[in-house]
């Protein structure tokens, strides 16, 4: 209930919960994503948002190049077809929290979040109107999408920044508060790229609640209703589970490296699909039965 | 049976088996070992190589640097307390069969690969008199070591060449014969410091017979005649385990990402322990317990 456009009629209730859903979709993207050729990526969030009849926002307050970067995204969206397309550059809390600039998201079925710096977009957003906007929207039913930075700021519990290298060590990742439109997850982009699959683990060793995802540049996880993530693109994403391990990480002191025993791995190409809340690929077979599937060639 | 040398008096009669053991340990470095500070793992393998009364043998035909990594090998060795240093450089499969080099072996209780390129110790030594008579001596219990690609090629498929990217790809690395000391595992070195993860993975997703081993720069794993290897060093020994794992392995063409899902993965820093055949961690406490347990702070 609440679901206020018709694009989205395909999110039947949740099986798994029985209760309706009225969540969108979420897309976490690695960051590096295609602009100009096949756009796999950015045309599935201009399908996503309505195409010709949607509207899409897009919040370049993580990026240093200004309003430069929302008005390449207007431009791209524009040539996928979106109907009305409408960059957003709220910089200061105080134009965050304005309600003209809120107002800006109240009728969107895409809103779009750049790449750049997410302290930045935490800081100057988190818990102000803009942010409250976005939450309603998502709950209406719109699809949400960070890339690089913007994917870091979806989850709850955001990695702020941090060190590379592959072995997990104490004080390696700091973290701070998403938007929370994808909650339980802790989100890694640029990952085979930036060499962080010592920073997730490290993150995962002291927070097992949350499902680590590291997400390749040019790949994206396509997070529906019912908590299942498609992944699309060129990489993969890495899904890094540690409900069962075993670790020092709150004893460990310094930067020494952290011990961690016993996590589950995933890695996943484009076409696989992932059942985020039962932490659990969906097989093949099921997935090609699924309505809508759609398996891409590995 | 078959011990010919005191030193390895302390290797009991394996619990598990119940069987005499007779194999000595092996040493896989991760490379860029410390050579001038407190020296802990050259000092680990000078230790069990009998000290004063040790021969030990330095192989350096991986080396781009001739005859001089043996020298340097030596002269740490020496500063180490081991009586007899003999530094080996047989460069061509002649010399490697040439008794008068596996003589050389005879009566070490320490044998020391260095690094350099792995392709060139396998294709020069391997089914040699000189592999054999290493072979030999590690059976009658002596240590054998090597560092970088030394590590390599201890195990019996070893990773040749390949590259670097944390996200398993097909075609991302090249395997070969290695001398065998420690078979049913694959080893990966520089592990951190080059971003192996995706090589890794994906001779894991292509071979999960094998378990994964990725050592860390300054760090070793020390494999004793029981199959239980404790970590020591820097960093950490990463250990990628896909027995119970899901791929597509076998059908992904070109460079594309290899799916491997349900991977086991434990990154253990120095002081714990890591039974290799039964692939599960030696719990803490089980491990302070043990007779000879020597648990570094981490």
């Amino acid at each position: 209930m609440g679901r206020s456009f018709g694009i989205l009629s395909r999110n039947v209730p949740s099986k798994a919960t029985g209760r309706q859903v009225t969540d969108g979709t979420v897309m976490i993207i690695g960051g590096a994503e295609d602009k100009v050729r096949d756009r796999v990526i950015l045309g599935r969030f201009a399908a996503l948002a309505g195409g010709e009849d949607g509207v899409v926002v897009i919040l370049s307050t993580a990026s240093s190049f200004g309003p430069l970067a929302g008005e390449r995204y207007s431009e791209i969206f524009r040539g996928l077809g979106i109907g009305t397309v409408r960059p957003v550059h709220a910089m200061t809390r105080i134009q965050a929290n304005d309600p003209a600039f809120a107002r800006q998201v109240r009728d969107a079925t895409g809103i779009f979040l750049t790449g750049g710096n997410q302290l930045r977009l935490s800081s100057t957003i988190g818990g102000t109107l803009l942010a409250e906007a976005i939450l309603e929207r998502f709950r209406a039913g719109a699809v949400v999408a960070g890339t690089s930075a913007g994917a870091s700021a979806m989850s709850s519990h955001m990695i702020a920044f941090g060190a590379s290298g592959g072995t997990p060590k104490h004080r390696m990742a700091a973290l701070a508060a998403g938007l929370g439109v994808l909650p339980s997850v802790i989100v890694d982009q640029h990952f085979q790229q930036r060499n962080r699959y010592g920073r997730l683990l490290s993150v995962i060793a002291q927070n097992p609640s949350l499902l680590g995802l590291g997400v390749d540049e040019d790949t994206a996880g396509v997070v529906g209703p019912d908590g299942v993530m498609e992944v699309i693109g060129r990489g993969s994403v890495t899904i890094i589970d540690g409900a069962e391990a075993e670790t020092d990480a709150w004893e460990v002191k310094g930067h020494r490296p952290v011990m961690i025993s016993g996590v589950v791995l995933h890695a996943l190409p484009s076409g696989y699909r992932f059942d985020l809340r039962r932490r659990q690929r969906i097989a093949t077979p099921d997935l090609k039965a699924l309505p809508g599937g759609n398996v891409a060639s590995t």
